[in-house]
């Protein structure tokens, strides 16, 4: 890992910005072929997403759409253990996600005047679902959970088939408790594609969530507009806030865990004890050795590996703050104390115990979190993203009345005279 | 306008997106473009930013910050008289909007099992206001008010000067009676730079909001990732749902007032009664002829006006539902009674004295809205867009034994003993 010693005035966002910045995936020339998927789907519907399984997915699929039976034959697969324990995540993913349910309300402002916000769940949205050698069942319940709790009535899945025409069933067990109504062997460009603009049995959505390859991220691009979208998630990564009351082992295990997730992801140790720094980096180069996935290990906290030795737990807290990284673990002593000074972080794991994998899979917090520095600026994936407000608007007459020369005012101003003609007939 | 005899059976979201399509815009060959004026911006700061204001603008501008002189000097010229306006409007605007105010909360969930979620207003963002012939004082409110509400310390309004280097006097008052921190005299693609990147005068922000031309959106969405931008807004439209006691020459002129925005602004009327429709067909080609915008009028109404005629109430709230309009008013008899059954608008004006204008100036809902369907899927402008969340989640050693083995699992699952490792070395 790449040490820093922060300067006693601290560093600048540029500095961090610097410091923490990563190569960008390679998509060159994939903008093209995903614009030509996209086209043969809208032109040519079902017959376009069968050819293009073929392709890309080496099986011919007549029907897309997952059957009751497949499903309880995956349940069956998957084994009444860690069924239950998929429920329990589902139970505490659920729990805490009501919390963000908001209600619509209309009220008075003044005489005559109502004012208000309607809240209404989107209709229908898709939660795409990557296949291949893994699969994270523990994203469908993520993706999946918050549009059911918003009341989405229609929750459809798309994910691409193996070789041998099926779905992963821990990914077909996890759509199933998490409450997706339709779950289809669709995967890649061509399942946004049929997501966005609907085939002959597939209906389109309004919102596509859900992560992917370069291929599935920049077809969600291109189909932004027509629909809406999550964030593109970039590499993951975890900040972490450590003093001389710190497990060394403990924090080396749990930057190795960010790591082995890509070659790309970023492991940020923060922290005004060096001794504390040396015993955490021993113990990564001696825990590495024993994990099956070291080879992406290796670069991601080689090359975005980075330690920052600062002169007390205030600055270590400003660097983190520049950071916004996705996971912040504080594990200071007395780590509750700083939580009111976290400005900028996707998710926020308090002391010793709680670290980081108890939120990607059970605590019921989302695991979708805002990559890349952009807690600075956003938020996890939620309830929210899958409702819409409307604002409400009443006059009565008398207090369109009291504010009709106002706002024709207004209008005249920006130099709109329709707007004020439609206030001004309504005086006559 | 354009007829549109609904049959019995309804229409389908495939035949309103048809229906209701417009043009794109014209943005070819922009993009290379203003990815050298971001580029340049980002290498050689404030002296490109000068250059740049002297080649699109026409004038050298040494200092972009806006003097408190300068603003003095609006605030006079634009008069005691609306800036009283502004400042009622700048209230409305203000209450509303501190509905939407969310606060942090931390709950016990379980035994030893604390979740929460912490809200932080973004630390410093930018609102692009246009110049040109038309100032919209209206936007510099609708864009910094709910900034201001959220909490966000520092708000940085970017907006290009006209010839004599002034900026529009307007906008300055209104910049300043809605809370603007600092104003800076760069606009267009430089301007978005500037504020995304930062200069040796500008600090850079952590998100752009606010309307722009083609030069605008396409630098926001080129710096969209480094920044977090909000929606860019298509052409508005306006759909109003009327009947027998409607008052044509009202609808005609909300059609009217809708379509002078925009030669790709769209219209639709959707009633159950026809003869209804052939009046404010007659009104509008009468009102038309004493309003100065009426070439961009006709050719809005020409191409994207719809009358869309149902067989009942009911068959025109489901088409209007599959519209999503921008704005919705409800012009029916006993117009409240509908409110529950929208399910898509931007924003809902009830009854015959809440035309759309007294919601783009003062009533004190937001006048940045979905467009163009999107209302299907999002919401509008709000405090929400200037707070991000922070997930908070802390397990005591007890809460965490109890959770840890099914953690574990659900890492094997997924392939990530990493993961797995992290959990179970704080069971040794």
């Amino acid at each position: 890992m790449e040490w820093i010693e922060v300067p006693d005035e601290g560093l600048k966002l540029r500095d961090i910005r610097r410091i923490t910045k990563r190569d960008q995936a390679e998509t060159a020339g994939i903008r093209e072929q995903v614009e030509n998927i996209i086209a043969a789907v809208q032109e040519q519907g079902d017959a376009a997403v069968r050819e293009m399984t073929q392709k890309f997915d080496g099986i011919w699929v007549e029907n897309f759409l997952v059957s009751a039976d497949e499903i309880d034959e995956a349940v069956t697969y998957v084994g009444e253990n860690f069924i239950k324990i998929l429920e329990e995540a589902r139970d505490n993913i659920q729990q805490y996600h009501e919390r963000q349910k908001q209600e619509t309300w209309i009220d008075t402002f003044r005489d005559g005047v109502r004012l208000g916000a309607k809240y209404t769940p989107i209709q229908r949205v898709g939660v795409y679902v990557p296949g291949g050698t893994a699969a994270y069942p523990s994203t469908v319940l993520m993706d999946t959970i918050p549009a059911h709790v918003a009341g989405v009535p229609s929750i459809a899945v798309f994910t691409p088939p193996g070789k041998d025409g099926k779905v992963n069933p821990y990914i077909l067990a996890a759509a199933r408790i998490a409450g997706a109504t339709e779950i289809y062997k669709i995967g890649g460009a061509q399942g946004i594609a049929a997501a966005a603009y609907g085939t002959e049995t597939v209906s389109p959505v309004f919102k596509i969530v859900g992560p992917g390859n370069a291929y599935v991220a920049m077809a969600k691009q291109l189909v932004f507009g027509t629909v809406g979208i999550d964030m593109i998630a970039g590499p993951s990564e975890v900040g972490i806030l450590a003093d001389e009351t710190s497990n060394p082992a403990w924090i080396a295990a749990d930057l190795l865990a960010q790591a082995e997730h890509d070659r790309r992801a970023a492991v940020f140790l923060v922290t005004p004890n060096a001794a504390l720094a040396g015993a955490v980096e021993a113990e990564i180069e001696r825990q590495m050795e024993e994990l099956p996935r070291k080879d992406i290990i290796a670069d991601s906290i080689k090359n975005y590996g980075k330690i920052f030795i600062t002169k007390d737990r205030k600055q270590a807290i400003d660097i983190m703050n520049l950071i916004a990284p996705e996971h912040l673990e504080i594990d200071f002593a007395e780590p509750e104390s700083y939580v009111e000074h976290i400005i900028n972080a996707g998710a926020i794991f308090i002391g010793a115990y709680t670290p980081e994998p108890v939120g990607d899979y059970f605590a019921g917090p989302n695991h979708t979190l805002p990559t890349m520095g952009t807690a600075a600026f956003s938020s996890p994936l939620g309830v929210y993203d899958f409702v819409k407000r409307s604002s409400v608007l009443e006059y009565n007459q008398q207090a369109f009345v009291q504010i009709a020369d106002k706002v024709a005012q207004f209008a005249d101003v920006e130099g709109l005279q329709a707007h004020g003609m439609a206030v001004r007939r309504r005086m006559k």
